[in-house]
């Protein structure tokens, strides 16, 4: 019988606190890789932009030769040729000259910033500038994104789709992840039916069928279908079940049944939670074996869903040596570290690293643009500023849906 | 060149109304159709439960024999057997009669309602009732879930994990759903080069490996590779990639760009939108052939995630005819329409409903327990109460976590 409650955060702990890395680890293609545990530092084997870019459409230039000019005082520079994206700067840029460029394409050698075209006016060689620029202005410089050698994905990551064209650009094209979880499942009960073998009297088993449509597209399903209410059959399928990562049975917990499954867990190992105060899903139990999760969830299709969720989606991160806070599409409050600037009417996408401190902060991550690759994998979600507003202050609590799985190691850096 | 920019909302909303159902229907098996568009209301075959059963362990009885009972003033049946889950009830319940009976079993012949076991106390045969229960109390009749006939799941949803059970349970083993999207993949320019065949001086295109590694698990793929810079090229894959439900190209519209592909959709359809009001993402054009959605994507690695997220996933939602309104985990505000209760120190997921008016607003389901099917695969979300709280108001606003693809069609119930 059930005695006491824990609350759930509680439970949770303790549960996850126990639970051992089980699965083996593997050197996959980066291609295959996406939902899989990261299990190794990833570090870059190019450095990217390999060379110093145009972050703009404009005149590769020394930025000496355009200080103090403005539209009624411009400086007039010698156009001495053109580079095109993709394509290698073979021209060299003086003093009084410039050089056409487009968005991507290498600075050529002597220029140190870039005039965007709309400050510009070209005519018989040459081009008036109309505004000065920094030296380093609209210029991505060799290695912003990342050097060969930096740690660009961190172990623990659950590998995204996002991230398989970020390390493929890196010149990683393979990752060392950890293998699928084995799961046993098994729905226990002399009252229900497979649902492929319809019984008259009993009550069909969704429980396994839903589970099993959760996992079978990310872990090994060791199905032990369905187990008689007898203390031997249930050892004999327990013992079966041994052989898995992770070890669900369902309907083998409530305050109404003979409590044979957690009797024979104790005597394999530990029985950490009977009960835990939530609704629906109270008689949830939970126990470890050899630092392997039991889950023992209640029969009652939407009980046991939830604390399928609360309990063995978590277990199984676990024993692939991470363990997921939140997942994507959710959604964490979380206050700026810094203002968020935005245009009225536009609708601004900010990306944003978490940290959890007493609370979550987010960082937005400040880039020279949207080519940045590390900004997409390396960031943990992001805050829409709507069009009515011009940004939202540092200290605002803002709300950061996440683009990857929020792991605990993450928001540790 | 890009003239005006559409608002965020009006793009998507103009766009997604000129794209058609494009798919194939296929039946396939209940057990393969996970993340499938569902296109006709699927009808029970069998009624659920398939006799009243007892919501809860105690002792069937005749309600009549309750009344005005309390523990000063017990009444005292006699226990005349018992019914176990699962099997069937040979016995009958007269005036003066009990029977124990367990949660899921079928109510004996003249039972009206069940005791809970915690209001009983049964020696030497007899079984002394502490409480009374009204016609009904704890029994959850025939067809409180579905009766055959009904419609349990309807057109335009997409299949959850948990659907699967539902179906099956009520006898369904087969629907009718959308063929998957055929979606054709190139990316353009000559700055790119296919990362697993580097070149020196250009850049990696990371926008190729992601979007099919987005999409290839529910997807058909015709990856059309790297395009280059040139009309002749490009319109020759544009002519290859009608072939497909959904038309993307990445690299193909921006300021600086000739303006090839716009130029090209316009000689096979419309173009709607070239320029949105958003940052990062804002060159994104759209357009369609033949109710077919293009999406020319930026190049940008984070401008071209953020609008594929935004046009091409939704677009080829409606190709197999749905509207996804927002995803699983998503969080949608809602207005109660009635109180939500819960226990102080316990933690309620209670499923809710959503129906949008001028706002949202969730519907809570009331169920006899967490036993009923339908009450998984017929809610949208769950709300989560708090340990600290006893309830929400009705009129609150409060987080509903989506537990399903919320569509169109649903909101309209």
């Amino acid at each position: 019988m059930i005695k006491k409650r824990k609350a759930l955060k509680e439970a949770v702990e303790e549960f996850l606190g126990e639970i051992k890395h089980r699965t083996k680890r593997e050197k996959i293609e980066v291609l295959d890789s996406c939902n899989r545990v990261l299990l190794e530092d990833v570090k870059a084997k190019l450095t990217m932009p390999p060379f110093d870019r145009a972050a703009m459409d404009g005149y590769a230039v020394k930025a000496e030769d355009t200080f103090g000019v403005d539209e009624s005082n411009p400086s007039l520079l010698r156009v001495v040729g053109e580079v095109e994206t993709g394509e290698e700067a073979k021209v060299r840029v003086e003093r009084g000259e410039a050089v056409r460029i487009s968005t991507g394409a290498m600075m050529p050698e002597g220029a140190n910033a870039v005039v965007m075209v709309e400050y510009t006016n070209e005519r018989d060689g040459y081009v008036e500038i109309y505004r000065s620029v920094a030296p380093g202005e609209n210029v991505s410089k060799k290695g912003e994104d990342f050097f060969s050698g930096k740690v660009i994905l961190k172990t623990g990551n659950v590998i995204q789709p996002f991230d398989v064209g970020y390390l493929l650009s890196a010149g990683v094209r393979k990752v060392e992840v950890s293998g699928k979880a084995k799961v046993s499942i098994a729905s226990t009960g002399n009252e229900v039916f497979d649902v492929l073998k319809p019984s008259k009297g009993k009550i069909p088993d969704s429980n396994r069928p839903n589970i099993i449509s959760h996992l079978k597209s990310w872990c090994d399903l060791l199905d032990l279908g369905i187990v008689r209410d007898s203390k031997k059959e249930m050892s004999k399928a327990f013992e079966k079940a041994l052989s898995s990562d992770v070890i669900v049975f369902t309907g083998a917990t409530s305050a109404g049944k003979k409590d044979y499954m957690p009797e024979i867990l104790k005597e394999y190992g530990e029985l950490l939670v009977h009960g835990v105060a939530i609704k629906p899903g109270m008689p949830i139990a939970l126990g470890i074996v050899d630092g392997k999760p039991v889950i023992l969830l209640p029969g009652s299709p939407v009980a046991c869903m939830i604390t399928f969720k609360l309990f063995v989606i978590p277990a199984i991160w676990k024993v692939q040596n991470t363990e997921v806070v939140a997942y994507p599409n959710e959604v964490i409050k979380a206050e700026l570290s810094r203002r968020v600037p935005s245009t009225a009417g536009t609708k601004t996408f900010a990306r944003v690293k978490l940290k959890k401190l007493d609370k979550y902060v987010a960082y937005p991550v400040m880039t020279s643009g949207s080519g940045i690759l590390s900004s997409l994998s390396n960031v943990h979600g992001i805050v829409e500023v709507p069009e009515s507003l011009e940004g939202f202050e540092a200290g605002e609590v803002v709300e950061v849906k996440l683009t990857r799985h929020l792991v605990k190691s993450e928001l540790r850096w």
